[in-house]
């Protein structure tokens, strides 16, 4: 039985008088966070706040690194070669670095944002040059993922720790893959389904798929989304489902 | 007498396709070289192949920050908070040195351009903000700038080695300050004239300021600019003329 | 007395993701839209649906026109020349006059937004080149401002029609001027307090200075803050307000 | 025999302190330009000054309208939907059309940059949905584009006016198809080769395919590449090899 889980989240979305997400509220919830690093969103003020917010709840944060496409906010696949992603990979990563340690933080892990995640679970070329840039710039930084895929298997490749993040309101195939969002049960939109998995998971570490079968689910960390509608009022209906599962949140650095 | 100087340029203003000045050329002239970092100018991959190229020559690299103006090339002041500009400072650091360390190099120096750069020498609050965060980010980064200015008093007075810029190519106040372009004799166009100016300061250590009095002139570097028209052409003056004075080019750190 | 008015606020304000008010409920509110157009904020998403929005509620929609600076949401000044300040002005006037007709919809009026718009209270120049870029635009396009203005007076001079736009939340000088922020009774904070301001503006044609004295004020359209903590509150006290006084709201151009 | 061609070239890529080509030059050279609108490249003054310039030259000009990505000059593909493409399309025609306005000159065409072209030779939706944009917001637009693509047949399945441009240094399939990249005999690099294949064209009407076989090249305007190596070389040796053909440069709208 599991008996301490980490709850991440995707934060620091925004800059100038912008924000998406209750950072202060989820911040509250989780136990790391996922900081957009001045590429799909991120300015040094907002880095710098969230970094110090998070120090203030010993949330640990790491680099949520995505595309250079603030109007698109990431989500936009980009053609960039894989010299431009490396490049943009250490150029986050630096830049995020120095504002966390500027607020007394520090960066202990990394992963991928919207449109640029997506292509880092499928495209194993671009998996390697980001995990090679990330284990580059810090080879101990933790690699904050999801298993199956080929950013994944990089990172365990490269020889970086990999934390394994479950998502409670997302349906899975039976091989252990996230269903894609086309497929029927990808999304789990009823809360109480939602904290019904989350204790499965938790309990039993395993979680029912798509086609109704029984799936082995080892994990670290759960995530919790930040800009859905309702996303704090979830967030802490999973916060709450882990405490009274017995299990206690933690960094998974701890 | 002068036996080692440095040449210093700014380099590494563009991003994309763009590219201000011939880098390459100026590369085999100058002994340290000012990077945009991603504010005025400078992407990743601008910032890679210039370190690379740097460290390829023996020439030392600094940071050169400027306001997050790309179209204006950060030469329109902007009105930022002491608080943005120091994050700003520490974020432009921050992304300079994490890709000059992934091209194997390391900065070694700081300075400030175009309009951040002028308002630093008159105005103290914003020149404190800047030195204090280019000290918080490495106490062992070098200011190279000029002397009489906001922003050399407090690179001082904050205990940053200090290294004094010396512009050829600009006439010079009796108190040893730079003549503001308006004045008479604050642009010196001449080739030749450029050259005995520099043949002065190297070999008597004064120059001739624009009210004709001999005016005190230690130096330490010599600004070479990058992007005026016959840029490499006035260089390459100014490097034979060091030669000529039996002095020789080497970086401020040798 | 005045029989109708006009009720104006700021929308479109964001791109991407991101939106600073709930441009939604203030179209129920109003009757006017200044829309931002692509400087300091407004993508072209945006400025379809804000334009397309306004269109189906009758609320006629002009251009916000701001400093090319999305991360300092067009609040920190820009030192550009009157020559930018021009063709970005008609710039930005062609963006959104673009997208509001493809909206079916059209551009009646234009102003200036955060640092910009201060500037062209107490610049002439500044003031004369925005007006003159408005006016060779489209000379039909009405001026939105405030009375005793630099803008104001350019705007009367180029022939251009005016509204004289009021605001119920802010403090006035004797002499008919905004009190600027740190001037004590600068803002007016407490509801009440800016109902029974706006009463007496729209019955009597008066408002008290901020040194007791009252002051003629005839008045053309309220100004609504659309981003201020409460606004939609305010604004909804403010329509309130306008039509318990027996006052009809409606489009300065009906 | 054809009596009169028009010239055509991609201008005003640049902004801020930068130029992507010697613009002057080629507008002693060419018949039409097409000016990037803010998308790829083109602020303001650039827009201006580049309208400006072709108007006094008796050059017409159009839109190239490119994805909104300056770091990635428009070359990088770009996921975006439909409906952003349009919206983005209006509006690079709205500034770009209220620019070349205020500089007394006015826009005769459109057609569409690299990555963003790419896709509209290959995706009928895209190209749809891109030419629908362009006859939306005038539709007397002329398209300037190649023959067989899917923009092409919208443009005319449109109804707007289309004109065939063709590539002298540039290699042809058997079906009148540009050769990709890759394909042998793609890119034709010997000027006197370039030289020859125009005049055939002009001359004959035919183009010798990269199979060697003879295929039939109706044309209205020959590209010529502003940002290639020796660029004005090339420009002039075609514009000398259209005189010397008997052939008069003329725009297409002449």
């Amino acid at each position: 039985m599991t008996r301490t889980i980490d709850l991440n989240s995707d934060l620091g979305e925004g800059f100038g008088p912008y924000r998406i997400a209750d950072d202060e509220s989820l911040l509250d919830i989780i136990s790391s966070a996922n900081l957009a690093c001045g590429g799909h969103a991120g300015d040094p003020n907002v880095m710098y706040e969230t970094s110090a917010a998070a120090l203030q709840r010993g949330v640990i944060i790491g680099a949520h690194i995505g595309y250079p496409d603030r109007e698109g906010f990431g989500r936009r696949a980009l053609k960039m070669s894989n010299r431009e992603l490396e490049l943009m990979t250490i150029a986050q990563l630096g830049t995020l670095s120095a504002i966390a340690s500027h607020a007394g933080h520090r960066l202990t892990h990394a992963n991928f944002h919207g449109a640029l995640g997506n292509l880092s679970f499928v495209d194993q070329d671009v998996a390697r040059t980001l995990i090679q840039a990330v284990k580059t710039f810090d080879p101990n930084l933790i690699f904050v993922g999801l298993p199956h895929t080929q950013a994944y298997f990089e990172a365990e490749r490269a020889g970086l720790r990999v934390v394994r993040s479950f998502l409670a309101d997302r349906g899975y195939l039976p091989n252990g893959v996230l269903a894609a969002r086309g497929i029927e049960g990808a999304l789990v939109k009823d809360p109480e389904e939602v904290r019904q998995r989350l204790e499965r998971v938790l309990l039993e570490g395993v979680v029912e798929a798509v086609d109704g079968s029984i799936v082995d689910m080892p994990i670290d960390s759960v995530l919790i989304h930040s800009d859905t509608p309702g996303a704090i009022s979830l967030a802490k209906t999973i916060r709450d489902t882990v405490l009274a599962a017995g299990v206690t949140v933690r960094p998974f650095t701890s």
